[in-house]
């Protein structure tokens, strides 16, 4: 999973099935000064009811079990993030 | 998922049975700006009737039940991007 | 999927059961106009009978149902690249 | 897999029930020195216990068996490298 | 699959059950000309009994069939490697 930031959605009519009823968020990965990085913008199904701004993980592939898989999907809201090296 | 643009396609007559009579389409990540990136070129098979200029979502794994697992795919044709950060 | 160029390929006697009977292709990555990339090679197994300096379709993960995986793979042989972006 | 080290954890209540109870490590992938390498860092399930500092084994895509698919993963704790070349 | 040489090992005793009896070798990505490439490095479970300085073919995800799956893997061993191009 990488940490990343909800920076904004994305407005889809006319798409995959699976994808219907999904909110299409726009996320950027986070450097090690958790500061959103140029150039890694995804576009990830919202899992957890993640908001603008919200740090959150996101996870590239989501197969919870052998039926489902999932694109791309924001997996959890973070609240703290603690480093020490 | 990324957001990309279609920029073309390519003929290939010769190809594995679960490619056929697919689209495949060249499409070019897209930055932060929205525009094209060097050497940041797919093809993908399109899912959704995507055409020349559109702004679509790809998924690189695109796996909807055990059955059944295709290549690259354009997942969502985007009318809008909204980003604030 | 991606465009890549064969341009040679691997003789591995001892190997995984899997990958016997299978042709080892060397494998180039293009860049937007069609030319090898530097240190973008690949080892394909080849599915449709590509031959040397052709342009191919290569995908990562081939699993075209869920008693199969495949490693990467030569899925296409391509004639023709219309981009115009 | 890849060679990383714990250099922190993330504390993140909401979830995805996959992820409860399971301890989110921050991980930082090594250069060829065992230097931990700028802005390559992950969120991994802790697999085996492994503490602040460790030297891990992470696997980004863990899926035991057919049932079950993990999120990336520290799947070992590394107690010596020996590299010679 | 890439090319890659075998340049050491790891010892881990603290491991995941799946990698129980493993041969966990450290190999690193060789470029166009077969030479190791800066921090390119990766640990795999060795499937074909590869030794010091081999090259090999390395395939990131093995799934031979839909009961099991391995981590990174060395999948042959490579003795002559024809490029022209």
């Amino acid at each position: 999973m990488i940490l990343a930031k909800v920076v904004g959605h994305v407005v889809a009519t006319q798409k995959y099935d699976e994808l219907r009823g999904s909110n299409l968020l726009l996320i950027v990965k986070l450097d090690d000064d958790l500061q959103p990085m140029k150039d890694q913008t995804w576009v990830a199904v919202d899992s957890v009811g993640a908001g603008m701004r919200d740090i959150v993980l996101a996870e590239e592939y989501l197969a919870l079990n052998k039926e489902r898989y999932k694109a791309m999907s924001v997996v959890a809201i973070v609240e703290n993030v603690f480093r020490d090296a």
